[in-house]
């Protein structure tokens, strides 16, 4: 006579059957390595025709916003213009319920050069002071190039203020990227974008073509002018140039991407913390030193001494080379700042390290299958599922053998999401055997949301762009470790 | 009965107690952790009245010298003088043989501020095209302020060329900082210093005291103004002080210390290579950017193939962090770069890294004792002598539990000498068992000596302060990976 157990694959199947009529609203906690078959051929980057700039005089293009200060009161407004004058550097704003009352604020201007490219002006505007969880309008430009766009401010930061994030990372600005874009865009719920590294591969063009990056700032504006986007630098940030005598690292990311490193004390844009809504934030830069002494070693280890779980329940570390990840490609590039930074991340119990970099999907924890788990796609998968657990690789001391990763209550989530769109095509080169500390992996494009519902509860989808967007392919609830600090897969 | 092994300790110490009535010229291949006892209360720095600045209106001081190309035919001299004028930029110099032939060249002059330090004029000249192997007089300042020093060339690089070079890190001002100079410069042999960073620990005085950099600068000038000292930058030349908005990082360093950087390709004076006499020279920096796509991540992966182990055979790379320590200061503080670096060492058959920063010193491979064999101090411990092996720790992928150092002819000797003077004392916190990579450890201060023999052999020394010079507390020879990739416990 079959347990009860052994007859749960059949009723699963099913199950499946009868719920896959229906694809959306529902979940499959795919197992393992996902064998959706994905088209790997909307690497082409779309051409420059596809990004027109706005008509107008002097009109102002590539918006985007990001938070401004440490709070979520701030938001820095950043655009470009083909000339400098006054009009072109105001911003005028005000609260949506309110357009009687207006605010100017003016941005500071910069340009860059770049072999033989001269950017327009560049134009950051930070804005202090705003109310928490407000609509407000903003305007750019002047007569016949006015633009109008609006943000809404995160609440105040508290112990259960719901809030839900996108993630993307390796964007780029292909077919697939604007794949990505459009499905993320479409999915309302969205408030603001952990955004993982590799924004628009201006680098792979001959001479790193700069207007690459003007094309990439026209094409997100859609979504990066409306809510803040947070950054994170990645190695085709570098953009150096030995053989065109370009040798600043970060250049065009740092003067396109201002972020409020300020306000968290830090001394570089590369690595820096906000808090937003119910999360604390923590940037990393996996291309600059990170070794004891240095400044971002100093930076981090007072930062997460900082951290008030009572204030931001959810602690978010984002860096662009994953230190989990089961990708043959770029396998172990997150060992250095791995062995390093792991420790820390466990003791401070962090509860999600976002990375890209891989252009694939990866999860490291699946939970048991308690919510309501259903099929979409890939329903035969139910049968190869598997609970995987949080891990962690910190005992390690040369001599003691101790270096494979082992079950840790107290370790955070890492997820992989290089999969925006990239220009150099999909990782689609697993290891084999899926090492103990995968539960999910797959090599399609797509991005992930993270809803953030209260201080203990967090719902987590990630959407490959060949499915409706509502179709989630990968979904799981995460637990907070300071609050709920429950293993995943017994619940 | 007793076997002919039974016998040997006996006849071993027999032996030793007969030797060591004549402690010169005799060495000891001491095992394990030494128990040589040694004073710390050395660390204190000297006064400065301990370092005047010489006589004479706007004297050159501080004045050293460094290879100032890839090949050993140029000199960077560098000086500082309290005022700037025509008279101060000017370096003459003549060959030794030939006095009449006076040549001139004119520095670069720099300065910097640091909080309410203003420095004086750092002039820098590079020379080019001297002759190899060649003694030179050079002549800095002006009337009564005139000083004279000398340096001689290095032999064109070559495959059998033989070349001494001193070993010292972790330098300091303290007695302790003078007495390892007094002793390096007693020995005669050494022909260019290797310097493995932590100049002058001006970071350690309230508002990191610049004028300790001076200080330092005329404490060193007896040897370094006359001999080629090799720079690699510590955690200590980092020199940043964000509470006195002193962010610049090797601010004091870079302006003081110039090195040929630019003449192997690379883009920071912090990662550079020289070729000199029979070795190809790597410095690294331990706390700079390193890992994938990074530009010394870049500059090292081309270096190494560039290497010409036919006209270099000796290939030697410098850093702060030591890879390999088995004291608990600083335990694995080289994680980072050793996870990312070590597998191209081993590729590229390394034959020696050099590193400083755990203030004692440590060896990692003891040959079996087939040369003179003899005894100095610590005659009872041939007793416990073991033979030690190159070993590499590279197999490791996370999965694969293969993290243990295991025996490879291809691995580089590991060398730890941070025991220079410093201001802080000694690392005299071992880790106990002794781990397998470690053959020599001892918490005292000295230096060590290399003589590259030819191609295939190199005598190495290691000398603690308490000694008289000639005395060798560790020696060893070194037999070439590439040339003559044989197990030195083996032969
Ligand atoms: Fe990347
Ligand atoms: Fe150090």
């Amino acid at each position: 006579m079959a347990s009860n157990n052994n007859l749960a694959p059949y009723i699963c199947i099913i199950l499946s059957i009868l719920i896959c009529i229906t694809p959306n609203n529902i979940f499959c906690h795919a197992a393992k390595t996902s064998g959706y078959t994905r088209s790997t051929n909307a690497s082409a980057d779309m051409p420059a025709e596809a990004f027109p700039a706005p008509p107008g005089f002097n009109a102002p293009e590539q918006v985007h916003i990001t938070q401004g200060d440490c709070g979520g009161r701030g938001v820095i407004i950043s655009w470009v213009t083909p000339y400098k004058n006054d009009y072109a550097s105001i911003v005028r704003y005000w609260k949506a319920c309110d357009p009687k009352h207006v605010f100017k604020a003016r941005s500071r201007v910069y340009t860059y050069s770049y072999y033989n490219y001269t950017s327009g002006f560049i134009h950051h505007a930070t804005i202090h002071k705003l109310e928490h969880d407000t609509k407000y309008i903003y305007e750019l430009g002047h007569g016949d190039s006015i633009r109008q766009f609006s943000f809404t401010t995160p609440p105040k930061p508290g112990p259960n203020v719901p809030y839900t994030f996108g993630i993307m990372g390796d964007l780029g600005q292909t077919y697939a990227s604007n794949s990505t874009l459009g499905h993320y865009m479409a999915n309302k719920k969205g408030q603001a974008v952990l955004f993982v590294g590799d924004l628009s591969y201006a680098d792979n063009w001959p001479l790193h073509d700069q207007r690459k990056w003007d094309t990439w700032g026209r094409f997100t504006e859609n979504s990066a002018a409306y809510q803040a986007w947070i950054w994170t630098a990645g190695n085709h940030e570098l953009d150096v140039a030995p053989e065109i005598n370009e040798y600043v690292p970060f250049k065009a990311y740092k003067h396109r991407y201002h972020v409020p490193y300020k306000s968290s004390g830090s001394t570089s844009p590369l690595w820096y913390s906000i808090k937003r809504g119910p999360a604390h934030i923590i940037v990393l830069s996996s291309y600059s030193a990170f070794t004891k002494y240095t400044a971002q070693y100093n930076w981090l280890e007072a930062e997460l001494k900082k951290v008030n779980r009572h204030e931001t329940p959810w602690l978010i570390v984002m860096m662009h080379a994953p230190l989990y990840n089961s990708d043959n490609y770029h396998y172990m590039e997150g060992e250095s700042m791995r062995v390093i930074f792991e420790p820390w991340f466990v003791q401070h119990k962090v509860d999600l390290v976002l990375a890209g970099h891989v252009h694939a999907y990866e999860r490291s924890v699946s939970p048991r299958l308690n919510y309501t788990i259903v099929c979409s796609i890939s329903c035969a998968k139910l049968l190869s599922y598997r609970q995987t657990e949080r891990i962690s690789n910190i005992q390690y001391n040369i001599t003691n053998g101790q270096c494979t990763p082992i079950k840790d209550q107290n370790a955070p989530v890492y997820l992989t999401v290089g999969d925006g769109g990239n220009i150099e095509g999909l990782a689609n080169n697993f290891i084999e055997p899926q090492p103990s500390y995968s539960a999910y992996r797959e090599a399609s494009f797509g991005h992930a949301v993270l809803e953030i519902k209260n201080q203990t509860h967090a719902f987590y989808t990630w959407h490959r762009n060949q499915d409706h967007e509502a179709v989630a392919a990968d979904s799981t609830w995460f637990y907070n470790r300071f609050w709920f600090p429950k293993d995943e897969s017994s619940l």
